[in-house]
């Protein structure tokens, strides 16, 4: 199933959640009106804020119903606007250096741990949006990045384990402000500028990821390739980062980890190849989908 | 005003919003009943995780309720056990090597810039909770800091019109597991280990603390002194902090801002005296009052 937030193109209202389903999406409140087990409606709201909270234990429930609804209850997808796929995550956890490739360009040292940092939700935008920033950085970049969605609450978790906790996968690109990122020792001031970080479309739910460590992973700038690889480079694969984080930290429904990215960084060209207003980025994972955004 | 949450003790309720008045404390649920205003009681709601978001504009009808309450509306602060002022704040931002003398023992260059870190509120606890974190780390330390929590939305503010936006200050006991802190380069993962950082015993509302950069700020082992400073010793005040993240980010009410901490970390100290099972913490800022935690 694909997971989303949006609204009616030009409506000004508050996001909503839906299912993508034939370039048709339909809202979960809607699709309630096909599901009669109360605990499983109740556990369904459509509030982007909430969703995630219970949503684990309903989702046969809500693929049911979507093979129930009629097509009369969507709408096409040319009609709305994406929200971020999670519009409050209470955590959004980086991971950075985590391809070997990346590790080399970017001139550090291997991490022997995976190296974590964060963002806030101010910094998220949908599928589509404009990338804001190029105001406060001059140096602002690209990173495409898997992002794995946390569906239950994870405490020190197994890597065995790791990936029955996962609610889906999508795509992020972790836009870095390199000039904010590197003027101090702590990257956060570089990462989390307001409506800088798009992410989504969608939320795939993991069921329809066989291997999260088996997908392509590329970006472009304005029609040329910038980044092309494949989760298989990660130095730190995602149990072995959930295992690592939850061993840190509880995970919530909702929290949003980005599992770094990989080489061919505009920072690290020669010469470098940072982004301008106009450009389009678009970030591409195999059995995701693609992200695009303009910046601003 | 003083403001808290809290439950009654062994309730294991949810936490609840309070004002601090005698000893006493009062439910805002329960002061409504003395506000005729239908939209300042609109505004008021008991519930710790939407209580800062409409707040400032309400707190003088707050204040002339407490005024109006009846010391039998009110519980003993003896019987309630303190949350986290606010427990689920969209940011956490703190501020590293922020007090000249810390720079220095520490070993750290003197930032030009603020260096911002976060931590996430998994990590937050009240008033005389206990420290958890020791099963995970060696190198359990303590640091007092002035925290300032916003009040109002708050973006690209000036340093002279900084101060308006903060609701008001409370004492943070930024624990940090150095050994993690430091095994990669980003402090983030020796910062937020779960039910590790306590944060209270209350906010006091900025109308009562003239200045906060003339605030004396200490912090004890059991019993004995290890930090003595002042916020007058801040490398960047509280209005130049504002002004710089909100240049970088929109604060929103409830986000919380921790200023750093002052020379006299246990890291530091020759040998290091670092935290213990049973070691009792207390944080003192004057004008706010203590925080008291012990290590379990």
């Amino acid at each position: 199933m694909k997971l989303l937030t949006y609204r009616i193109k030009h409506s000004g209202e508050d996001y909503r959640v839906g299912v993508l389903l034939d370039d048709m999406i339909y809202s979960v409140e809607g699709l309630k009106k096909y599901i009669s087990d109360p605990l499983c409606k109740e556990s369904l709201t459509g509030h982007p804020a909430d969703f995630y909270r219970k949503l684990a234990h309903a989702l046969p429930a809500l693929e049911a119903a979507l093979c129930s609804a009629n097509p009369l209850d969507g709408i096409s997808k040319e009609n709305v606007e994406y929200g971020p796929v999670v519009t409050a995550p209470s955590k959004i956890i980086c991971v950075g250096v985590n391809y070997m490739d990346h590790v080399k360009e970017m001139g550090h040292d291997v991490p022997k741990l995976p190296v974590l940092f964060s963002k806030f939700s101010n910094a998220l935008i949908g599928h589509l949006d404009d990338i804001m920033g190029k105001e406060k950085s001059h140096q602002l970049d690209y990173e495409v990045e898997l992002a794995c969605v946390i569906g239950k609450t994870c405490m020190e978790v197994k890597e065995s384990e790791a990936l029955d906790y996962i609610l889906g996968y999508t795509i992020a690109n972790d836009i870095s402000a390199r000039d904010l990122q590197k003027r101090t020792s702590q990257w956060l001031q570089g990462k989390t500028l307001d409506r800088s970080t798009p992410i989504g479309p969608y939320i795939v739910t993991s069921d329809e990821i066989l291997d999260p460590g088996q997908l392509k992973i590329r970006s472009f700038v304005n029609g040329e390739c910038r980044q092309d690889s494949s989760t298989s480079q990660l130095i730190f694969n995602i149990p072995t980062l959930i295992a690592f984080i939850s061993n840190l930290m509880t995970l919530e429904p909702g929290d949003i980890i980005l599992t770094g990215t990989p080489h061919g960084v505009g920072f690290a060209k020669k010469p470098p190849q940072l982004l301008h207003s106009g450009d389009e980025v678009i970030c591409e994972i195999s059995g995701i989908g693609k992200l695009v955004n303009k910046v601003k």
